[in-house]
């Protein structure tokens, strides 16, 4: 009988062996041979599961989204209301190395989605979830009298996903500034005015 | 007497030129040759203004700023405290084709300089411009009344830029969302807060 060969989990395997590469180097930096190298595999082996660097880094974009929604998930049952809202901008904020190394990766992907269809389509339903998930925790602290303000829902989930996104790339990009200390200030006054 | 070439206006010259094609399909996916072609030049005409194309996305990302900032001028002088911040922060926000269009190039610019230290600074000391010019409005406004909030300027001077940061991002990748009216009602908000 022949080997069975579960592709998406081999998939998976190879993009978390060169997560980290990506992440340090950029994936415009490193050839595929380095790739394959770094994931135990003779130049050219990678072929079989990504056609190109493109393959590779829509993969790793899913991965960190997987990992982001790994932590989202708990940070959302154990709580509710505006302690869920809170919880869940803080894992979708660049606050310690393994997110900041994600919000590399999203940067890299987000300049590609910008002219390939494909994977401004797969950053759109990623992002609507996560919009979907804040205006689910919104409508929970309304009901709990947490939150009293007038504005809007979209309003607030406009605002706190814009805070979060710029984030991603300050705290890249300007890390004196963008500290995690600040950042999290920063959403806890963004909360407290909603109250 | 030999013919002087202002090369810098001639660099100039050609990125305007090609800004819009950079803009349209992203760097990335345009060669030299066809850069070249755009700006009226043949093949390998452009290698004595730009090594390669990480020059031009560091001149096209100069090419942005400058434009930002001849806009910002304006909006800054003929207003005073809150006024000019607002001013300044529709400026920086991706309102208009013109300004998505610039913001398409930040993106690029952003995902090359997370890797180069070159672009890096080139990203941080405009970004500390730009932090200074709203710490300078901010500091106006608390002066004329405007602005009485315990929240120190630090504070808001990040909140802002945050936004405006991750609009930059949003309108591009997820226009549908974050529209022109949503930006400048959360924009407003945040300002009307710190009153």
């Amino acid at each position: 009988m022949p080997k069975i060969v579960d592709h998406n989990a081999r998939r998976r395997l190879i993009v978390k062996s060169v997560w980290a590469l990506i992440g340090r180097r950029g994936l415009a930096a490193v050839t595929m041979r380095e790739l394959a190298a770094e994931a135990g595999f003779a130049n050219g082996g990678l072929a079989p599961y990504f056609r190109d660097k493109d393959e590779i880094l829509l993969a790793a974009f899913q991965y960190a989204c997987d990992a982001t929604e790994c932590r989202l998930e708990p940070a959302i049952a154990e709580s509710r209301g505006l302690a869920a809202l809170r919880g869940l901008c803080h894992e979708l904020m660049p606050l310690d190395d393994t997110r900041l190394l994600e919000a590399r990766v999203v940067i890299a992907f987000c300049d590609r989605a910008v002219y390939d269809p494909r994977m401004s389509a797969a950053y759109e339903t990623t992002m609507d979830r996560w919009r979907t998930l804040m205006h689910n925790c919104l409508a929970q602290a309304r009901t709990l009298g947490e939150v009293t303000t007038e504005a809007s829902d979209v309003h607030i989930v406009e605002t706190l996903f814009a805070v979060v996104s710029g984030f991603q790339v300050n705290a890249v990009l300007t890390p004196q500034a963008t500290t995690a200390t600040r950042q999290l200030e920063v959403l806890e006054s963004l909360l407290v005015s909603y109250a």
